[in-house]
């Protein structure tokens, strides 16, 4: 049973939007210009219908054809939790208690590529390091939305490869943000996953693997803020909206925390898989030497 | 001489940009179809020659019957600099050296209101305050922009109350984000200024006032890290776009610093300005309690 999968992509020089089948790509964008993205398509609330209709019709493409863009090109915002899994607080070694709120930072979509693609390690640094992250998106948008009505607004489900550039993340006095935003450094996807039902991210196990070797490994479960809490949080002091990415946290195990560190290189590569969700996988190219 | 005035603004109920010239405003939205909003405007690196053309038209409405916006409705980005003016470092009194590189964090569109509306108050907390700063709007995109060619890529000049919930500031373990996104916290404009020569931002005065009272007072030329600079840096990580708004540090003397601190109430009026640029005047209201 494939819950339905989502996905932006690239084809004969075009951006589309359709489902990955078993049977191959299914080119909904075509079938549907009244919504140009995804994101439209999240506005319109036509997520899990579009998923349904491709389970009816034939490919379009075979899925070796497409590259795969982010899923939500262009969405508002990008909000990313730091420090969310057990552990993850004492990996920082500074002596402070456990935060009573999360740690939240943003970053662009064009730090972000799609899977399949290879992430970009600039020359300005050799400190490029993976985070396996669960994201959702948010369906119907809201302000001060509270816990127990906060899964309601959660359209759908995907991956992230939360690539950073250590060294610049504690650059300046204050904030991750240049850390956080080299170009291509980071990788969202393969697709979404229409959320529908709580048991989807409960409590799922997520993996990340660079090179066939596990480094990261925890359990939703175990979140130090849950999808719940995050949500109300972050409406407390913006008004989310339709299409909105969430990236909520990795677990223990970057490359920065092993002595000495690890730092991803040209030809590993990573892997960030979730149970019901996808695999999502990424090479590593040095800035400069092509996709 | 006005160098040009264009800023965006609501009338019947539509948003529109013109010209804000001593005759009244211009509607130049009208006569370019083709570019929907300034930051298209900005792209097609037409801003000199759209103020140009306003001054020989006639103009369309009163000053009074708009309602400003903020000058580039939806930039792909709005990257803030922190700690950017003499005495500022020295106000956090952490015992830290000034800072090597810019501290950066991002704040979304709809944490701004235009020129004349009223900053909100959220019901979290009372600690609302007022930072004065200089915009620069980027004209001509790119990477690793060379110091010495950072001036070629600023399209406009404009101004901003970077509003911030300060005790939301360090809500958690990292990063200023949540106190620096509240809806309506902050304001940019009234309007763009064309840049055109470096002596309008070179060594210029920015004030910040509240109810009248001065309390932040410098020169653009005593900045800690210069445009140039932060132009730079900044594009070091991520590729700057036609329209991005790069908000670049304030003075001391926010509300924070005295003893005791000062926060902003309703029905007080702040009002920041530059030399040359212009002045940004907002009141205070509480949530909820409308414009």
């Amino acid at each position: 049973m494939s819950a339905g999968r989502l996905a932006t992509f690239t084809v004969g020089g075009k951006t589309r939007y359709g489902a990955i089948t078993d049977k191959g790509v299914v080119d909904l964008s075509a079938r549907h210009a009244q919504w140009p993205t995804l994101r439209e398509v999240i506005e319109a609330g036509a997520l899990v219908k579009l998923a349904e209709e491709a389970e009816g019709l034939a490919a379009d493409f075979p899925v070796e054809d497409i590259a795969y863009e982010i899923p939500v090109p262009s969405p508002e915002k990008i909000i990313c939790v730091g420090v969310n899994y057990p552990d993850r607080n004492a990996e920082y070694k500074d002596g402070q208690a456990a935060p009573s709120n999360p740690s939240l930072f943003i970053r662009f979509p064009r730090s972000f590529v799609g899977h399949g693609a290879s992430l970009v390690r600039p020359p300005d640094s050799s400190q490029l390091d993976y985070e396996g992250e669960i994201v959702i998106v948010i369906g119907k948008g809201g302000r001060r939305i509270a816990e127990a009505d906060a899964l309601g607004h959660i359209a759908a489900l995907s991956l992230c490869n939360e690539g950073t550039i250590r060294d610049w993340v504690r650059h300046a006095k204050f904030n991750v943000t240049q850390g956080k935003n080299f170009d291509r450094s980071g990788s969202i996807g393969p697709w979404l996953v229409p959320f529908k039902d709580e048991a989807q991210i409960a409590d799922i196990a997520l993996t990340t693997r660079v090179n066939g070797e596990v480094r990261q490994q925890d359990r939703t479960g175990r979140m130090i803020f849950s999808f719940r809490k995050i949500i109300n949080y972050i409406s407390t002091f913006t008004t989310l909206v339709p299409g909105d990415v969430i990236v909520t946290g990795t677990p223990t195990g970057a490359g920065a925390r092993f002595e000495p560190p690890i730092w991803l290189k040209p030809g590993d590569v990573i892997e960030v898989e979730a149970e019901g969700i996808g695999l999502l996988r990424n090479g590593v190219v040095d800035e400069g030497a092509g996709r």
